[in-house]
């Protein structure tokens, strides 16, 4: 008899697991069993289906040769069974049956299976304040909101909206609202900065600021506390600090598994909910295996559990799911973090744990801000890449890299290098001496990644005494908070004049290539915060000045290539 | 005593290994001696400087904040002596030496040393052939001649140039010929393929094929066998089929490593003429380092020596030796061969070796070939990225990528993060894991560089049957060669309708969809060639087949994506 093989879930981990192990076993029955219409689409292409990028939402269902991957493509094509509009409602563990109901008619029937996989995903999480339940308020959670949610804006019906929730998935949808549709978007974030975990502060701030100057209002720190309607349907949503009118509300906070199923079949779930699964990821039942955004993965780097919901992982996993249900024994370890997004005309990236994460795990842990270019200096399309690499001083290893940089790949190329080397626990000289490609129209001669290495490894090896960002602009805030600090300013005297001329005698003026001349001009008993536009010369002038007595220095990493991204206040005028 | 440190040769590793040092040990006297006026430029940008992408030569020389790299330069901000317009004529190791002449005024002197850089990089070679002298004739070897072509170009005076050399700069700067000036342009390789050594040949052929569709003519195997002049400049270039017309010639036909220096000094020199060095870059004397295009640097995955002349190498080893030189022990271990190149509308790139190379090595090796897309399927702006694997079937180590694409950064991103899993002696399963960073504006869910992992992995494992493209080409050339063969073309009958009517019987045409239900109409006695767009739905019925007993077929990884952009003469007419 044919080996009975069900997979519970539709999108993702689930047909990846399915065709993976019909392909290794050509001659087990197959079935995918989901209470969606819909099935095996994009989730992660939603933001651009609303964007109008792409225009119809098959092309989320479409494969890369153009045809739609529904029920009877999965059975032509792949020879797997799919039972859609099919909700499971309880594994028998025992008689290894799932008991299922077609949501359209209320009938139920039991399935058997040899070999059992649940693919159940996730569901958004929804906010415990009023009025969640109002027309107009949309979670991004399947294919038929993002289909409802296009539909009225396409209709005319919404002006402004409301995203709650500053995280990937809240600022694509806020670009896709803004950007095409020219609806005026706010963003609505409880944490202090955009992005929270994934990035660290002086990065998400970069973004913030791109986002403002695309026309999109964003407030940190400032949760929504109710969401008001009229005659049932939203038109505003009211936070501590303000009202703001909306006729759409997209609440994106967050996702938690799905493992009711898991947890009412005697399943081990850890206590956020996530169903506990091996490294070939087998459930706490040998016969019952589980993929995607409803397990735990093991963060690589902290070595914790959580939840991993990204589809780039979910596909990795349902892959190593099929290897297994099919006896070739290959293990998923964990996961690094790597991510990317697109923000109108940037992109932000990261992989491994940014420097908040890693000191509130106990690392000894810094990082290093730099600010290079992507291509060569000389060539035309190049720009600045800030870069940051976090990294564990005692042992060099490597904790995390972000970039951020124009909507390209640039930064991308610089994350995913930087990935490799963070999963095989590498080290800061890993990153110096890898060997990225190059020519001018690609790359520096050493390339950005490796120039961060490099100033981690001066860093480390307590050649380089730093100034962080957020002290730095503490202290532009409030000079008073250290009176000691003076500004050393590097730069040509063109572009140190405005800052000389607003902050007095807490600027001081001495060009990079006059240092060695008028070192003596300068001041023993105040520390000095050098700043130049990318730290290089910073570095270089603090070597110095150390060698001539003056060992009262701190450098501003990524200097002001960074600050003229954060959208400061106190930034002279032109 | 200030302990003196002399770097001779100030382009790239000289520069680098100077301002290190200096950085680490501000005291020492560190002198750059340099037989060019012109130093410490960027050399990789003269084809970018000739095409006027970069308008000014001194833009090669500047610092990114536009201050030229110049005597003064390194006297004021660096600390670092120069003497320009100085040729380093003898070391005498004993007194610890180096006399030098003045290039202009004949005068010498001798200078003294603690410890000796030689960073003396490389001459391009020059083919034995007639008519090398001739006015008109140019190698890439220096700024001096890059602003000499570019002048000559300017002037109007070049209507047709021949590159002899199918290498990187030889390609660069056809293309700097025709895409900004106009210039009939014609390369001649005397290899079989462009960019011999780098990639393996069908990937040198998309490349080739992108030349000719911009208008440069490419004749491989073919060598240039006398340069032809009237009254001394040069008009004509001959090879054995043909005689080329030319008012300007560029011969890029590699480089040797300037090594008379240290081996008239009795240091070790391989061979090929390559400073030989330790980790550390130390010379077999302990006194002396040597960095750049003139040292003998071991390929990492082959462990044998050779000259690895590029611009991001001779900057790292600078560094490398600017720390030993400071007593930090850092080491260079060798290198992988990372390489990137833009041609007009494609870049092309590589890491590792190619599968020509691993063969020739001795690797049990094989490759897959993949046609993935770039950006998630339904992203507007997505392409193919053909890339290619190389590795061992043993051990399953990765032996090297290619990449073709676009002139952007996705091949590049691929590439880069091949190259730290290759250089850390990863296996094909640290290739499909690796994890991407991902989003659809980016990447697919399963990056294009984690699936062709999961290929390699197929085809190590045995799970599947590759026919090699070059196979294929020739039985295409010649049915006769394989009168059992026949083509299974799996792809839309629209798409395989002018491949049946013209090849008949050897073309079945069999709808991928369809393949479940007629699998029984195909033939049991011949080996059937499977094709689809990427190879990925071949492979697919590859198995079906199997499992229905048709187990006489073979799968053409990355299927037609590749073929059309060969420039295959078969091709049906529209």
């Amino acid at each position: 008899m044919a080996k009975k093989i069900v997979i519970i879930g539709g999108v993702a981990a689930g047909p990846k697991s399915a065709c993976r192990v019909k392909r290794l076993l050509p001659d087990a029955e197959v079935t995918i069993i989901d209470q969606d219409s819909l099935i095996s689409y994009g989730g992660c292409g939603i933001p651009y289906y609303v964007s109008g990028d792409v225009s119809d939402e098959k092309e989320l269902r479409n494969t890369s040769f153009h045809m739609t991957r529904d029920e009877s493509f999965f059975q032509n094509a792949k020879g797997v069974n799919v039972r859609s509009n099919t909700r499971a409602l309880a594994i028998d563990r025992k008689a290894k049956t799932v008991e299922v109901e077609d949501v359209r008619s209320g009938a139920k029937d039991t399935v058997p299976y040899d070999q059992l996989v649940l693919a159940t995903g996730s569901r958004p999480n929804i906010l415990p304040i009023p009025g969640v339940d109002l027309d107009g308020v949309f979670t991004i959670s399947d294919l038929h909101k993002a289909i409802a949610i296009k539909e009225r804006v396409a209709r005319g019906e919404v002006g402004k909206t409301v995203v709650i929730g500053g995280g990937a998935i809240g600022i694509e949808m806020a670009e896709a609202f803004t950007d095409l549709w020219g609806l005026e978007t706010t963003i609505l974030e409880f944490m202090p900065q955009l992005l929270p975990r994934l990035v660290d502060r002086p990065f998400a701030k970069m973004l913030e600021t791109h986002l403002v100057e695309k026309g999109v209002a964003v407030y940190t720190s400032e949760s929504a506390t109710a969401i008001e309607g009229d005659n049932g349907k939203v038109v505003r949503v009211v936070t501590p600090k303000r009202t703001l009118e909306a006729d759409l509300v997209v609440m994106a906070v967050g996702v938690r598994a799905r493992s009711e199923l898991a947890r009412e079949a005697g399943l081990a779930v850890s206590q956020m909910g996530n169903i506990m699964v091996n490294d070939r990821l087998q459930t706490s039942d040998p016969n019952i295996y589980a993929a995607g955004d409803c397990i735990e993965v093991k963060n690589l780097i902290t070595g914790k559990g959580g939840i991993a919901p990204l589809g780039s992982l979910a596909n990795r996993e349902g892959r190593v799911v099929g290897d297994n249900l099919a006896g070739i024994p290959t293990t998923y370890k964990g996961w690094v973090g790597s991510f990317v997004m697109k923000a109108f005309e940037r992109s932000i990236a990261a992989t491994g744990i940014s420097l908040e994460t890693a000191l509130a795990e106990g690392f000894d842990a810094a990082a290093v801000t730099t600010a290079q270019s992507d291509r060569a200096h000389f060539f035309p399309t190049q720009t600045v890449i800030p870069l940051r690499l976090v990294f564990d001083k005692s042992s060099r290893r490597v904790l995390g890299a972000q970039g951020f940089g124009p909507a390209n790949d640039a930064v991308l190329a610089r994350i995913d290098a930087a990935a490799g080397i963070i999963a095989k626990g590498g080290t800061i000289d890993d990153i110096s001496q890898l060997e990225m490609a190059y020519a001018p129209p690609f790359a520096t001669a050493l390339d950005a990644l490796n120039a961060a290495g490099n100033v981690a490894d001066n860093l480390a090896s307590g050649r380089l005494r730093y100034i962080s960002i957020e002290d730095f602009l503490a202290w532009m805030d409030n000079f008073a908070g250290h009176p000691d600090w003076v500004a050393l300013d590097i730069r040509h005297p063109k572009e140190t004049a405005p800052f000389v001329e607003k902050f007095g005698d807490r600027w001081l003026s001495v060009p990079y290539i006059d240092i060695r001349d008028r070192y003596r001009e300068l001041p023993k008993d105040k520390t000095m915060l050098i700043i130049c536009d990318a730290g290089t010369r910073s570095y270089e002038i603090q070597v110095f000045l150390d060698s001539v007595g003056f060992a009262n220095s701190l450098v501003l990493g990524g200097g002001f290539n960074i600050m003229r991204r954060l959208g400061v206040s106190w930034w002279p005028e032109a």
